[in-house]
């Protein structure tokens, strides 16, 4: 792959797997995003419970298709960024796994470290790590340059309908 | 919700979920549009039992992650085309679904017959009924005129990087 992975995590900080007691720095982090509306701890709590249930089929390593990861400040424990690769099973390219990165955010008091490039850069190899053939994201025409700094390039365009 | 819904499925033919015995026509209309490569009957056997087990959380109706749909040419069970919409659990939205419509493709011995449309509001209007509150695809730009009449708007751009 030709992710650009030369960027590692900053001193002071680290990566892991969303827990519960992320809620109130992911819910703030993800309302710089967009709209995360009225989720209560107990929702959230449900949500993270689910996404571990979801396995990759055939595998013995328990791989699972919902991976959201946290950057955390060490000193204090405050979320820094939070993102997603969720991983899609098709039956194209031989029953192939496509990895979907979604629901990035960089908390606003942790900006100019380069923890956006590093999440992505984890969530990229993550998913390599899983098996997919490709990862893919949409994003806005603004943030084009930012990912392709981190590897990507222009596939396609992102179209929706809202219900 | 946009989608217009005008257009009805035409006589002589059906659209329901993928079951086993599609495995020739699905591999066949797929490869029209990727690479489909050495997918056996019992591999793809597997990812249906697969998608299967993939449930939607919190629900009593069975409402299912993978939803793959077929249209069938009802005199000779052939399959006209194939198409999916998944749907991922978020944490944003207040816990809310969206759909992901993929692998979209019609056999080309059925073009003509606006079946891509029937398609395509067929696996909006499923992602609409499961509680999406929006259902994205990515597409080529030559095809964007075509997910305009199916109701969709421009949202953004895809970004990809291949393994």
């Amino acid at each position: 792959m030709t992710t650009n992975t030369t960027n590692s995590i900053p001193a002071g900080f680290e990566i892991r797997r969303i827990e519960s007691r992320d809620y109130a720095g992911v819910t703030t982090a993800l309302s710089g995003l967009t709209t995360v509306g009225d989720l209560s701890q107990s929702q959230f709590d449900d949500i993270l419970a689910y996404w571990d249930t979801q396995l990759l089929p055939g595998r013995t390593d328990g791989a699972r298709s919902y991976n959201t990861s946290v950057i955390i400040e060490s000193a204090t424990g405050r979320v820094s960024a939070v993102g997603t690769v969720f991983v899609e099973k098709k039956l194209i390219h031989a029953g192939g796994l496509v990895g979907h990165i979604e629901d990035i955010a960089v908390n606003p008091d942790f900006r100019g470290k380069q923890l956006g490039k590093v999440l992505i850069n984890h969530l990229s190899a993550q998913g390599a790590s899983l098996g997919c053939y490709k990862v893919i994201l949409d994003c806005d025409e603004k943030n084009v340059g930012f990912y392709e700094k981190c590897g990507y390039s222009r596939a396609g365009v992102e179209m929706q309908v809202r219900m």
